[in-house]
């Protein structure tokens, strides 16, 4: 009856979470036309979507503005251009990354902001500067959350300390990073129960970011809502680095909550995602990618793996082996 | 630690079976070259792979052997030239559907095959023409079992009655087919449960035979391992009617039991599977068939999508709906 419970009904706690600009600017240099961005702001909002994020906070000293498309940088007058004043009930975010963003100068007052919640990313060794950043973009009133990285290789001790830290911190959200898509659905229900916990505790929503290694980001995602997981990130097509994200088609299919609707994302790929295939852009599960998501390794490999268009995945997973 | 246990560790009673040629070769109408099944026997074999599934054993009155490729029929003949005698571990399957098959004239004693177990697929209103031709195979010397499809479609109270009929059948194995690729891992969990308390009760094991619609057939799969399912369908790359199977390269990097082997696979795949796919041999996921898993709708529709070249999802979504 609890899972005939689950399925058939919805907890209206869940937001959705469009990280198409921002994991997908890693495979196409955030060069995405204007077009593009206008059409996926006017579907997230009538498909419900919660949360569009719009792309990072790069620090414009490290990185050059003449090398990467807008949204790398996402300045308030280009977020202002496709959303305007946002009448919506749609939230955008951006990506704050730890030792890669100026955010003392780069992030404003919410007040005179388009932006309504700051993710910060980090690693684990990182997790000072990390709440460092979450109180700096509190005070100045966003939402924020924490986005630990790559947690499939950090010690067990370790994230129970950083749990603790952000527990205690001002952060309103904690998102379960599976940054190697080599997390199987049994241990991500493990990391869910961990992170609730904590959750519960402090009073913070636990959100998740699959990556789709071993063809399980959709699986993942809908497992760790099964244990209570509300945050859930996802991009239309999976777009995102390497073998991508949890596709928004199949999460809003999903999803029962009548507020979502899966039409105008459909609607927004035949307009515009089979365009960026045809283009040459690539992304998306494939063997190289389960190759490096077995062995626990930053799918890097991979990626150029993919980039050369080589196929002799036998010889590629010695090489992944021998590294080891 | 339970979950840490069964990760780390391996069940000796976890059986894979290739179904590339069965279920692949209803994509490409058992058109295989004769190299490619030598190769994917070898491949098999050196994989550690338990059984290997050649195709159909299709009525010869109601399917025109010069229309179909020769693994929709298996004569003894054209499996003993790629087996011989087949002196290895990889034990040789057929699949014998209910009301398409002359099993009593075309399915020889065993001590005059090739085969070592034949399995027969019903439709849960023909479950007494299965048990008839279990209870034949069983008579002749084979292994058996029985797969019930389409059962996303069928009430549980009559998966019920067919669990208990096979109970008391002599067949050795019955599997969970999810042939619309719409049932959940939450959901395959509990059926899952549901086959092995019958499996339990009567000595027979439990398959799952997963479709990827949804993304999830091989999450669906290693989910029912979890459970205690031991008979695994998996297809190379993939490959089967519309969006394909669990891929036994996944399957084979996630199982723990040292005598199975990715790398002979992952060589196939480069030798075989690449070409095939650019010489137009098209399956895998795809947003069509999410749309016809989620509205557990045969993928007929999306295979017909496919064929034709179409990409305007909202529109064929509109169609799936209004006929439901």
């Amino acid at each position: 009856m609890e899972e005939s419970k689950r399925v058939m009904s919805y907890r209206p706690e869940i937001k959705v979470f469009d990280a198409t600009i921002r994991d997908g600017g890693l495979v196409n240099n955030f060069e995405f036309t204007d077009e593009f961005i206008k059409d996926l702001y006017k579907a997230n909002v009538k498909a419900g979507v919660d949360y569009m994020e719009f792309g990072y906070k790069a620090s414009k000293d490290m990185f050059d503005v003449n090398k990467f498309g807008k949204w790398k940088f996402c300045n308030e007058d280009d977020i202002r251009a496709i959303v305007g004043d946002n009448d919506t009930n749609l939230k955008i975010s951006v990506m704050a990354d730890v030792g890669r963003c100026d955010y003392k100068k780069d992030i404003v007052d919410r007040k005179d902001s388009a932006i309504d919640m700051v993710r910060v990313a980090t690693y684990i060794n990182t997790m000072p500067t990390a709440i460092e950043m979450i109180e700096d973009a509190k005070s100045k009133g966003y939402e924020t959350t924490c986005n630990i990285m790559a947690i499939s290789n950090a010690k067990e001790s370790d994230i129970d300390v950083a749990l603790e830290m952000l527990g205690k911190s001002g952060v309103d959200a904690i998102y379960i990073v599976d940054s190697y898509g080599s997390i199987y659905p049994e241990q991500m229900r493990n990391l869910a129960d961990k992170y609730l916990a904590i959750g519960k505790e402090y009073g913070k929503e636990i959100g998740i970011h699959a990556h789709n290694n071993q063809n399980l980001a959709f699986a993942n995602t809908i497992e760790s809502v099964s244990r209570g997981v509300n945050f859930l990130d996802a991009t239309v097509c999976s777009m995102g680095r390497g073998a991508g994200n949890c596709a928004m088609e199949l999460l809003l299919g999903f999803l029962k909550n009548p507020k979502y609707n899966i039409l105008p994302i459909l609607k927004f790929v035949e307009n515009h995602m089979t365009k960026l295939k045809e283009d040459g852009v690539v992304w998306g599960y494939d063997i190289q990618y389960l190759l490096t998501g077995r062995l626990n390794q930053h799918p890097s490999a991979a990626i150029d793996f993919t980039k050369e268009k080589r196929i002799d995945y036998a010889e590629f997973y010695q090489y992944l082996l021998d590294r080891e």
